[in-house]
């Protein structure tokens, strides 16, 4: 190997998806990496002539870009299953806010966030974009276990063990902001819960803030019907036409759920390049409905995933919410060439990275990019024939993902997580299932 | 042990859900099997005092009745994901017809039915009813690994490589029945293929050879709005109003599909007792729209779950059908109280078996029923903490199914198939996809 360049690590793979450029599937190819960034992308025997490192040779391996999870409430993962087949409000109301009231602590934060970080890993997801009380507990955790996120600083008017007004979450976001600047993993975004729990005047501040600080504003919007209605009967206006006047609606904007849109709005959102985050699995168990994907992607919205909280889904498996944006989109639309497969993957990698305005280091395996990566074997039969691995990716279930990478790093390695204790974070579940069973 | 009474296996797990009685969680309970049947079901120190037998302990496991996959068209796993993202009329004329029409031949059904039934064993599927050409082959390679079944006696006007005309497929349809009337685990039921593709002649004479011989007639029925407004251009009437003239639409008709249907035909299905086969993905994923789930529950009718042939899916997993189905009939709904997670449970095992006529023998884990039984393995992080493991069951996805019983027989034993071959078939499914993408 005289003349070979020394890099990190060489990953062989039977097929990869770079996801850019679009519907290209690379056979027998090599990503190589080099100080956690993708090096190079080559052919397989061109990456062995021209690199030295660490072989990982993947056989029936699907390589793809790391999952973007744009629309999380990771500590939630304590109530998984807590309250189920119950509409939105009465399961915020009777049984998800007062669980949170009781049981919110540094401990449940920390210990509900390890536990999704794990099974997001497990599942392909590097990155998240997360909403939640404590956020320096939840980037903490991240930074410990080597997760790819945006931390929202959450802005609520009501008082919580977090914060006690508006001013205050504020604040404290401010503060973690500063605290997080120079951190490449972590990143920061304002995180207003949604128009009908934060008041006009903390908006305003946030607008401000958000253009000085550079950031994005993460927020709950048109997640269903009744919300509007209440909205309209209050204000005399729909919560996106209020968001327009107090500036909150502009390409900063990352609207979760929209499942209440009217034509008029999807026009103002392409106009105002508002990136919507879908989060069909929530929508459809809290039943508060669909969200027109089909007319979004029409009008040339930036569409990304989530799988929102725990709570709602059950589970943080973006692959399963990408089947089914592809699924329902074709349903609702009544065209079966509607989200296609690879546009599914697009939204639940390049979509999500453009939403978090981190699409120049992460979303497709690019070179000069980070190395977020995902391997999944493609060996067991439920995946055999493969005419075309990106349908059997999206449209199959029972992922086998061997290998995830994030700056280069391996998070998983054979199907085990290196950077947290699933026995230890199973033992953590099982203590908060008793103690929080024990209000029933 | 003195005194304890012999039986085959005692199977202990954390949690068993027989589906009857309803609504059921048995913690440290033990299932008792004796000569493929159970024997009993109770406390797991009185099974271990009362019954001597193989032990099987299964820690952190759920065991649930074996799933019943009510329209298969198992041989089709060959063509899984061979034509994606193409609505119904194209996909059926243009590519799957034209690959079956080249490649269908008794190599191609047998090496097809043995790969369905290696993924739907090691996903919990422990009964199928298919529909298909060439039945014969499909049910000796269910005998030959011991999967229930209930294959399709096929009709279709038109020639295949199976059959010259509608009297040759009933011909050889009844010598089939003949020949597996004695059989306990494969079972069959008339198949015309749809109201479009079987004419009045043929179908007449099958409703009074069903009610001749106690069959079940499993059929497509209004599966897209095209289907309906042609043959209405055709028959001046819808194909329900023409399946009840002719005397098919009964207590013995299995409808497949049902998407398209006016509050008149849901209670007429409701009226005629027909029980309705829903495939929702596959339903989505060609974009034949959504059935009315919630409304046909509602009045009464068994609805049970498909996954469709592999073509349209592209995976035979029930439990994520059950997931889908359970989704989707909330955001349709609009009431996240529609279907819950144990009606979910419901129509992927006791309603399949009322569909198919077999709820004396399987269905549900009661006394006296075969030992048709699958045990989830729930220690993933994913699956933790556990509120109610139906919710989990149903709502998360990437189930570790390690154990499944057909008639108390193990076909799938710590992950690995008994009875099947994993690697060969791997090997097949690669000799057919190159073979059939040859023709691309």
């Amino acid at each position: 190997m005289i003349n070979s360049q020394s890099v990190d690590e060489i990953i062989i793979a039977e097929w990869i998806v770079p996801v850019i450029p679009r519907n290209v599937v690379l056979e027998d190819h090599a990503l190589v990496v080099k100080n956690g960034v993708i090096h190079d992308l080559l052919q397989k025997e061109e990456a062995l002539q021209k690199y030295s490192g660490q072989i990982t040779d993947l056989k029936n391996h699907l390589l793809i870009p790391g999952l973007i999870n744009t629309h999380t409430h990771a500590p939630m993962s304590l109530l998984k299953g807590y309250a189920d087949d119950l509409p939105l409000m009465e399961w915020l109301n009777n049984h998800i806010w007062p669980a949170e009231g009781k049981h919110i602590c540094d401990e449940f934060i920390s210990d509900g966030a390890d536990i999704a970080f794990a099974e997001m890993i497990k599942s392909g997801t590097t990155c998240i974009n997360d909403m939640y009380f404590f956020p320096e507990l939840v980037a903490k955790r991240a930074i410990n276990c080597g997760m790819r996120a945006t931390v929202g600083l959450i802005v609520i008017d009501f008082p919580s063990a977090y914060a006690n007004d508006a001013d205050n979450y504020i604040a404290k976001g401010l503060d973690l902001h500063k605290e997080l600047q120079d951190c490449a993993l972590v990143k920061t975004a304002f995180a207003p819960h949604a128009p009908y729990t934060v008041s006009a005047k903390p908006l305003e501040k946030i607008v401000l803030l958000a253009d000085d600080l550079d950031l994005k504003i993460h927020m709950h919007l048109h997640e269903t019907s009744d919300e509007v209605k209440q909205f309209v009967k209050q204000h005399g206006q729909r919560p996106i036409s209020k968001m327009k006047e107090l500036g909150v609606f502009s390409s900063r904007l990352n609207a979760v759920h929209m499942t209440q849109l009217n034509n008029e709005e999807i026009d103002l959102v392409a106009d105002h390049k508002v990136n919507v985050i879908h989060c069909p699995e929530s929508n459809l168990k809290l039943a508060s409905g669909f969200a027109p994907a089909a007319e979004l992607i029409s009008a040339g919205v930036n569409l990304s995933l989530g799988t929102d909280g725990s709570a709602s889904n059950n589970d943080l498996d973006l692959l399963g919410e990408a089947k089914t944006a592809a699924l329902i989109a074709k349903g609702r639309s009544l065209n079966a060439e509607t989200v296609p497969a690879a546009t599914a993957l697009e939204m639940a990698t390049i979509n999500g990275a453009r939403t978090l305005g981190i699409d120049k280091i992460t979303g497709s395996l690019e070179i000069g990019k980070q190395a977020d990566v995902v391997a999944i074997n493609m060996s067991s039969i439920n995946k055999k024939p493969v005419y075309n691995p990106v349908s059997q990716l999206i449209y199959c279930s029972n992922h086998d993902i061997t290998t995830v990478w994030i700056n280069g790093r391996k998070l998983l390695d054979n199907r085990q997580l290196t950077t947290l204790d699933e026995t230890e974070l199973s033992d953590k579940a099982m203590y908060w299932q008793k103690r929080i069973s024990s209000d029933f």
